[in-house]
Formats: C-alpha cells, structure tokens, sequence
C-alpha cells in the first residue's frame, strides 16, 4: 500500500472516529465484535478458501484443489478455474436473489396500497405515468387502477423467460448494448429464471465450465439490474418520493438517549416509513412523554436509513443516520437505542449480546431475518404495515422504560452534515433538464469522468471505509465526480465527503463545476439497490451522445465489497461495458484462466472487465488512466 | 462397519463387476475417473469442512470455527449450528431449483405440446383429466385446451406466495398434515418463491438462527414436492405415459459397439423421447446402416434413461439402462457410445478425456449444461424438438463413422433383467385397485412396513452402490418392502433386486406377498423426481386410513446420497413426517444443538427425523425398530 495512506492506518481499525470511541466501551465492557472477531480469524484462515480452490457441495467431498498436492481435480473431475467461478456465481445468486426479494415485497406493496389496503399512499403520480408509459401499460386510466396494473407487470416480469422476453430489459437497456447482449448470449430472462437456471447450473455435476459459468453471472447481473432493481426503486419512488437533494445529518452523535429512539435496519423501507408516519402525530409523541421520554426518534441505519434519508427531511422526528453496517455494533453499544427493527441485511448475527447488555429490543419485520434474540418476530403483509408499525412503537416504548437511566449513554459528539437524494432526476435539474449540459463540462474536461462507487464496508483491505474514503479522495482530487450508493455511501457521508465543504479537496474543474452547480463532488445516490438508480443516468448519457456504455469515460469501484449483492453488482457493471475496481480480490486467486478472463478477455466481449487492487491510490490511478483512454478514443480534451 | 459386510469390501471399488472392469481399462489407458481422483481428494481433506465449521460467503471471511483456536464465531458473528445449518440450507436450495428447473421445462414442454408446436402428443389423457379434477380446472373441455390451461397453472403454482397460497399443496399433502404444517409455519409457497425467500435468508448477516435456518429447509422441502416434483412428473405422465411394470435390461452389457448408440444422461427426457421416436423411422434406421453400422439403438443413461425405462418397452431400437452416475466413466470407456446427450445432473465435468479417447460425442440440450469438451450445445425449446432430436442423430452417425473400427471396444458381459415401471396407479393395479388389500397384508405382518429408498451413489461410506445394495437386502430380509427411486434405485436394479429372482432373498412373508402379486420385493419407482411419486402412495394410504404419516409403519433412506437433490428430498421427508436415514453424514457435525434438532427434537415437531450411520446393518435395524414401533403403536400385529 502506498506510504502516505499506510502512515494513517497505524493502531486504527475504522476511519470514523465515532467508531473507535465505541469500541473502547465495547472491548471495555467485555463483548466480541466484528473487529475483534476479525482478529481472532486471522489466525486461522484456509488458504484453500482464500483462492475458491475449495468446495463443500456434495458427499464426495469436501475437496480441495492443489497442484503440489497432485490434486488438480475435484472428486467429480471439476477445474480450478470452474471450483472457483461456481463458487463465485453462487455468490452472485445470493445478492440477485436478494434483490428479487426486495422487489417481490415492493411490488406487493405497491399493489397492496393502489387496492386501499395499506397506510402509504401513490406519493410520485408522474412517476407511475413515466413507468407505465416506459413499459406501454396504458397511462390515461385510474391511478390505483393504472399502479395495480404495473405492480403485476413487475411482478411477471422477474418470471420472464426463452419463451416470454423481458420488457424492461427492453425499456431500461441501452440502446447500443441490446444486440450486443443478444449475440453473446446475455439478454437476460427474469431475475427468477435466471436465478433458477444459474443455480440448477452450479449443481454437482452440471456446469464444469468456467467460461459458460461466468457467462451465466453476467447474464444474472443483467436481470438483476432490469428486472428487479430498477422497477423496485422506482416503485420506492412512487410510493414514498423521488429522492431529491437536501441536507442531513449523520453519524452517532445523532443519537438522544432521552428520546425512545426506533432505528430501522436493512434495506427494505416499509415499516420504517408506516413508523415515521405514525411517530409524526402528537397522540405517539404523547406516549413517549408518558413513559419519561422527550419524545420519540426514528433514526435511520444502515440502508434502510438511506431510504428514509433520501426521500424524509430531517425534523424533530426523523434525525438521520447512524453509519454503516460496520457501525451497527458501535450503535447499539451507546446505550441510546430503543429498538432495532430489522428487515434484511446487514442484520448480524451476534447483536444478541448488545441487546441484552444495552438493553435494545430486536425485532425482524420479515420472514428473511433469523438473528438470535429477537423476541419480536412479524412476517411481512403490506395490509399490516400499520399494524407492524404500532407494534414497533409499543415495543420501544416499553424498552425506554427499562433502558432510560438504567443503562448508562454514551454517544460520541461526531455529527456530520450530509447531502442526500440525489437521483437521475435530481442530477438532471441540477443541469437546468439538460443533458448538453453535462456533456459539455465533461467535453472540456472540467469534469474528467464519472465514477460510481457502490459497495459495502470490509475490515479484509484496512480499517473500516479506509479505502471507501482514500479512493474517493483521489479520484475527486483527479476531477471525476462520484456517485455513491451503498455502505460505502454511508461512510462516505460520515466522512463528510458528501457535503460542500468536500468541494474544497476536489481539483479545480470539479470544484467549479461543484461550486457553479451547488453540488458536492460525491453525489449520494443512495444504497446498493441504487446501482440500477445509477445506470439510468449512464444510460440516459450514452443514448444521448448515441454511444456505447463501454465509449464513455466512466468506471465503477466497488473498494469494500463484502458480501453478495454486491458481486452481483460487479457482474452487471462487467456486462454493462465499465471497468469495474473490486477490492478486496475475491476468492479467484487458485483460477488462472478465470482471472484471465474476468481481468483481460472479457473486455473484449463486453467492453467492461474487473481491475483489482488493495491500495487505493493505484486503483484511483487506474480508474484514471482508463477514463482518459476513453476520453481520447471519443475525441475529448485530454 | 459390521464384520460381514466389510469382509466383502476387499479391494473393491464397486458393487458392481461390469465397473470394477472397466476401471482396470481407464487406469491402463491413463485416465483419471471418480475413482482415482476420491484417492487423491482423501489425502488433503479439510476437517473444518467435512464439520461445517468452514464459510467462504464474504470478503471477512473465509471463517472457520474452532473452540480450540478460540474462534468461536465467524467474523460476522454467526455461531457454529447457523453456519452448518446455512451452508446445509444453500445445497437444499440447490436441489430444490433444479427440481424446480425441470419442472418449468415440463410444463412449458406440455404447454407447446398442446399448442401442437412439438412433435411430442398427449398421452394419457384419464391422467390430464384426473390432475385437473384434483386442482379445480375445468375437466369438460377440449384436451389441448385444458392441457394448457394446466401447464399455465402448474407454472404460477410456483410462485405462490404469501398473498396467494399454494392449491397444490392443499391438493396432494395428506389430509391430517395441514393443520400442524400451518401451525408450525410450514406451509409453502410455491418453489421459486421459497428458493428466493431461502436464499436471501442465507446472505450474509440475515438468519443466524440455526432452528430458523432448519425450518426453512423443512419448508423448502414440501415446496419443492407439492409445487415441483408432483406436477413435473404428472406431466411427463400425460406427455409420454404413467408408468407401468415392465421387464428391462439393465447394466454395461447392453452396448453393442456396432450400432449408432446414442445415450440420453440426466433427468429430462425431453431430446431422448424425440430421439426414440426418430430412431424407430425405418428412414434413420437405414442412414445409420449407409454409415456402416447396423442399426441405431436409443441408450438410457442414469435418470434420463429411468424416465424412458418406465414408460417405453425394450425393442431393437431401446436397449436399457447402463447404470448409475458412477457408472458414467466406464460406460463411456467402453468404446461403443457414439454421442452422450446431456440435460441435467449427473453430467460430470472431466468427461472430456473420455471423450477424446474413446471418440464420443458430448451433446447438450440444456442451457444449464456447460461440460468441457462439449462441441454441440442446443438450448432446449419444445418447439425445436424434434429438430434437436435429428441433429443428435446426425452427429452420432458422424462420430459412428469415426469410432467404429477405430476404437477397441471393450463391454463387460453382464447384462441384467429388472421389472421397472411401478407408479402409485400400478401399485394400485397390482392389488386389485383396493387398498384394503395392500393395508390388510401390512397389518397381518406379511409385509411389516414399507421403505422408500432415494438417493444416489457415492464413495464415501464404501464402494459404490455397496451401501445401497446392502441395507436394501437387509430389509427385505426383513420383510419391509422397498420402494426405490434414484440411482440408488438404478444400483439395486444392475444389481439384481429389482427382478423377480430377488424374491428369494425375502423374508417369508414378503416373499408369501411378492409371488402371489407377481411382483420383486424392491418396487423401481422411477427417479430421484419420483421421491413426489412415492409421497402419492404413502398419503393415499395414510387418507385411507384417516391416520397421519408419523403413525405409519414406513421409513426413508438415503444410504448413498452425494448432491443437492438428494438433501432437499430428505428436508421433505422430515417435514413429511417421516423416519429419515442418511448416510453419509452431511456436513454437520461441529453443530452439535444442529444434529440434536434434526436427529431428536425435530421429531416433536413434524413426527419425522433424520436418522446417521454408514453401516446398512446397523442402519437396517434401526428402521425396522421404528417400523415395529409404530406397527405397536397403531395395534398392527407385532
């Protein structure tokens, strides 16, 4: 790594120094944590696993690959290069599936509240318009009628398949990459079937072929993006609210102890915002002072919060959020939280001991969470939204009574201003609805090129964020703008890389871009979900130039990835056309020809290819150097 | 293991001879096989692994949990019971999506088919109209119409979900399991939706809770027979016949190196049908005979040719079954297969090198098939058939004029009779269509119980088919008929159990029933796909008897299961209700509250339970304890 970001690693485990503080208390009163667990496996890592030379699917094993060993094949007689990419692309069903689930739940919402069944409401008309006029679903009917029948749409869509072709692959793809896709086989299906196929494809014994397999990844990636992601969020959007700019706060020093505080967690926005709602009207506020309290909070964590953050404004209810996924350990431990109501990830599985020594209520709102210790467990309907919401609220109404001044607070003082909401809409408006606009400082180079960053945060590549916030330091400093989503949106907020002051590290053409527009140079485009938030706007830049995705002077970096909606991310970015930095490496390292192809030749299918690289400041080169090769293959200022 | 068995193990690698052969001509051809490389696999296994105590989900890990090492938790948290029970849940999502996978071809199969887009007909039309009587379609109308009507219906059942509960299961699960499956939070949705619903439970940081985890896996089950198996085999039913009892020749004997052999590997029977009808043309018979040979003959390979042996009769054009997967090398090695189509599992990935010595070639006809050295891949479309069926004949007799003459070939002697084709309406027709028959030999004693053995083959708890073959004939010692399904099944039938000469090797009372049914004392039910088949038996009797399946005097067993299928098959069993044998041990045994839940606790519960142990004496005795136990139990004669 290079000198000047090693010589600020020294004795820190996180960049946020919230985190540290709480860590102190953590290791003081005597609990594991993620950083400490980290620690503890460091010492016994599998070097089998570390290169995916490893697997464990059926009796014949579990095997290992290892040439010294004169084990070359598994028991079945699969490669390296295949033990690794199956691997790999199990990975990527996880995160693909995952998403399909949100959008499941999101469509039903949708279809539930156009019925009059829920208490959310058709927040974006013109949203619902765009979609079904996107989608050729008639736009002049009935509001609830028209939004019932996109719900359904959406629905069907996630199933499409060879015989039935996906619409919004259709609507959504950009222009230039739809033959493509078709002739190397990646137009995708629905996310479903892709799912189904991909998985009945890493069966023992099935698919041995490193290459049909990561064919098979990108093909998933794609489906993710167009038949869940995309539809989910915009359906978010109808529902509660494009997002649009404006500022928040974040970081722990959010935190009340005095008020009943009700943080939402994962990704899943419904029973945060049937809260919100609730905890607004003066009759729940008034409960919270009978039990002693000033009030009550909704506080936004990790994802979940980012939802609320980009669509709520701050006010003496809702008080922004609490960091990252890494940060939720920390969180608990201040002693200030009331109840923690989980919905999907990053919901860890050790917060058992935090509840009981900080006196936290868990409570999962969906049939996805399992974590030990949650006493309050309520399968999702969109008709009990609520209902939930009720429940949630007397649930931590009740914890307040046995925390407050029971348990001793601890809330660093670390409060960061944010902006948030930043939507392709958003960005749009920001440039007076013209696309010319932005083509024209990017043209000149005042802007060098666009990166999105979208990940999660890993303690694999350094401290927490470390390399979330140096990579996106460099690259601002280099005048790309970046788009951020995910965890490592989150650290970047908290970091305060996402606020005007920032403008100030950026290099002089971004800065004034920044400055003219009233932007940071990190945009906060949302969660993870976002990836496919992001690409509408790519989209919308290469049709507009009539360009491919793989011409433009843009990258993606994803320098925390941790888990595995993340690689599947990754694989839409590689078949989407965009050099795409992963960090840390994934478990590939025992597959030459794999890595070969995921690093090298798949640039020449796609036009996208995975970088790799621990050190931010050589990635940052390298997202660099690609963009102005890109930037002079378009005949731009270089 | 007991004495007399391991005294047969010697120097064996194999229960049967025809293999032990052919495995000396690979190893002098210098091939590796199955064989050779579990050898090498034996030397580096990893005990973490064969534990479950090893985890390679995210960028933190890989995790491994040792109490030793004082890593106690994986970096996220998780504790050893979730991490097994997750990483056992991801293989039973894998089994259960290719069920599911098959069952999507089957109905999009059957709904072209009634378009009249597919060379393929309706079949048993009593069948078509019984399965719509069963699920409330309109069993008046125009067949084509109402077989499609089916196929659309069968397809949505897999997405039931919450909203919209499954008619499938209401259907075809036993009468008294209702209740307690809703009441345990059992009752599945459709299978996509449950494999969706399972795999985002697996993400990382989303269930850590290993009784959760487990009841997914218990659901997932069910899901995956009333909402996949069932309807898919019903299908094939209607599309090319319901089985019937049948004399068929089984084992590596029925290669004849002078004909055009074609063999169909896998569990789809799609391509192999369409091939079969072909190759009775006298037009393709007389291509093959220009080519030099004398014919050509349709092979069944493992389940694919199951699926053929139980529905068409042996003539000059359909020679039989060559075995299990782990016959697959030595049949190739035989110098006589001129092309190996394959759909599904058991494709194994290092086929190449047989292949290229003993000139066969690699057909796909599924997009989830991706074997190295395979030079002609078809995407299956129903439509496309027959045309798919000519090309498979056409590069066969292509590779004929390359092999024949060319290649030395080498075909073991033996050559076997077995009686396949059983289904539930057979069953039924062998007592007379009256269950009181089958129910009065039960209770008399004559047949103490009944068993459903269903799985695969595997080397891990001794040669191949040796466990299989060995608890089998230890049960029917014991009067306890079986009922086969899998390759475990196609390993009793090469083996000799499945013919009418294994009476003799009965219990007096069983073989009192066989003769005087004309029946073997091992029932061939089909596939591992026929594990819903079999549940159809069992819940007939059990409704029949107003009693539950827990009361019955039945077990399962899977004495050689190796992949994912398998595992799903047996979550179902014990969601079932039913006594569940296992061997070999799955990957659970650093999970010690796991292996209590399923080997004890689960029993309160569902009534059913996972039963260990590698030895088949042992494992026989433990089954027919828990038979007489529940003979006692329902006041059966003991």
């Amino acid at each position: 790594m290079s000198e000047n970001v090693l010589e600020r690693l020294e004795g820190r485990v996180s960049y946020h120094d919230s985190v540290e503080e709480m860590l102190k208390r953590i290791r003081d009163d005597g609990l594991s944590s993620v950083f400490s667990r980290w620690e503890e496996q460091e010492k016994i890592r599998c070097k089998f696993c570390l290169q995916g030379m490893s697997c464990q699917l059926c009796s014949q094993g579990p095997c290992r690959i290892s040439e010294k060993a004169g084990a070359e094949k598994g028991v079945c007689g699969i490669g390296p290069d295949a033990m690794a990419m199956r691997n790999f692309l199990m990975r990527n069903i996880m995160g693909a599936a995952t998403y399909g689930h949100h959008a499941f739940e999101a469509f039903r919402t949708l279809k539930a509240t156009a019925e009059g069944k829920t208490s959310f409401k058709i927040t974006d008309e013109d949203k619902l318009k765009w979609m079904c006029e996107k989608v050729g679903i008639d736009s002049s009917q009935d509001i609830n009628q028209m939004a019932i029948q996109l719900a359904e749409f959406l629905d069907e869509e996630m199933n499409a398949h060879p015989d039935k072709e996906s619409i919004m692959v259709k609507a959504f793809a950009p222009k230039k990459r739809i033959s493509l896709w078709k002739e190397l086989h990646l137009y995708p299906g629905g996310v479903k079937h892709e799912v189904e196929n991909s998985i009945a494809s890493c069966l023992t014994n099935v698919d041995g072929d490193y290459v049909s397999l990561a064919k098979k990844g990108l093909r998933l990636g794609l489906s993710t993006i167009y038949t869940a992601q995309i539809g989910l969020e915009m359906v978010q959007d109808i529902l509660f609210g494009t997002p649009m700019p404006h500022e928040v706060d974040v970081d722990l020093g959010i935190m009340d102890p005095d008020y009943v505080n009700i943080a939402f967690n994962g990704h899943q926005p419904w029973i945060g915002v049937a809260t919100l709602q609730k905890a607004k009207m003066a009759e729940y506020q008034e409960r919270a002072r009978q039990a002693g309290a000033k009030g009550i909070r909704v506080v936004g964590s990790i994802e979940t919060g980012q939802e609320l953050l980009q669509r709520f404004e701050m006010d003496d209810v809702f008080v922004g959020l609490m960091g990252n996924w890494l940060a939720i350990e920390p969180f608990l431990a201040t002693g200030t939280v009331d109840a923690l109501v989980m919905e999907e990830n990053c919901s860890p599985p050790a917060i058992d001991q935090y509840a009981e020594k900080y006196q936290v209520a868990l409570i999962s709102v969906s049939t996805i969470i399992g974590v030990p210790g949650t006493e309050h467990e309520m399968p999702y309907y969109p008709a009990k939204a609520d209902e939930m919401a009720e429940e949630c609220i007397n649930v931590a109404i009740e914890n307040f009574r046995k925390r407050h001044k029971k348990i001793e607070p601890m809330v660093p003082k670390h409060k960061t201003k944010a902006m948030a909401g930043f939507s392709t809409e958003a960005v749009l408006g920001a440039v007076g609805n013209d696309l010319n606009a932005l083509v024209d400082v990017i043209a000149k180079g005042q802007i060098k090129g666009i990166v999105a960053l979208a990940n999660c945060a890993t303690l694999r590549n350094g401290p927490h964020d470390w390399n979330t916030v140096n990579i996106t330091k460099e690259m601002i400093k280099r005048d790309i703008l970046v788009v951020a989503a995910g965890c490592g949106n989150h650290g970047l907020e908290v970091a305060g890389l996402c606020n005007m002051d920032a403008v100030e590290m950026a290099g002089e053409g971004l800065k004034g871009v920044c400055k003219a527009l009233g932007i940071p140079p990190v945009l906060s485009f949302g969660t993870c979900t976002d990836t496919g938030r992001i690409s509408m706007l790519v989209t919308a830049l290469a049709d507009h130039l009539d360009v491919d995705i793989s011409d433009l002077p843009i990258a993606v970096t994803a320098p925390e990835w941790m888990e595995q909606k993340a690689t599947i991310d990754g694989m839409f970015a590689v078949a989407y056309g965009t050099y795409t930095h992963l960090s840390p490496t994934p478990f590939v390292t025992g597959a030459p020809k794999l890595v070969k192809l995921l690093t090298e030749e798949v640039e020449g299918l796609t036009g996208g290819k995975v970088a790799l690289g621990d050190d931010p400041i050589e990635a940052a080169k390298g997202i660099e150097e690609h963009i102005m090769k890109k930037r002079k293959a378009m005949g731009l200022q270089v």
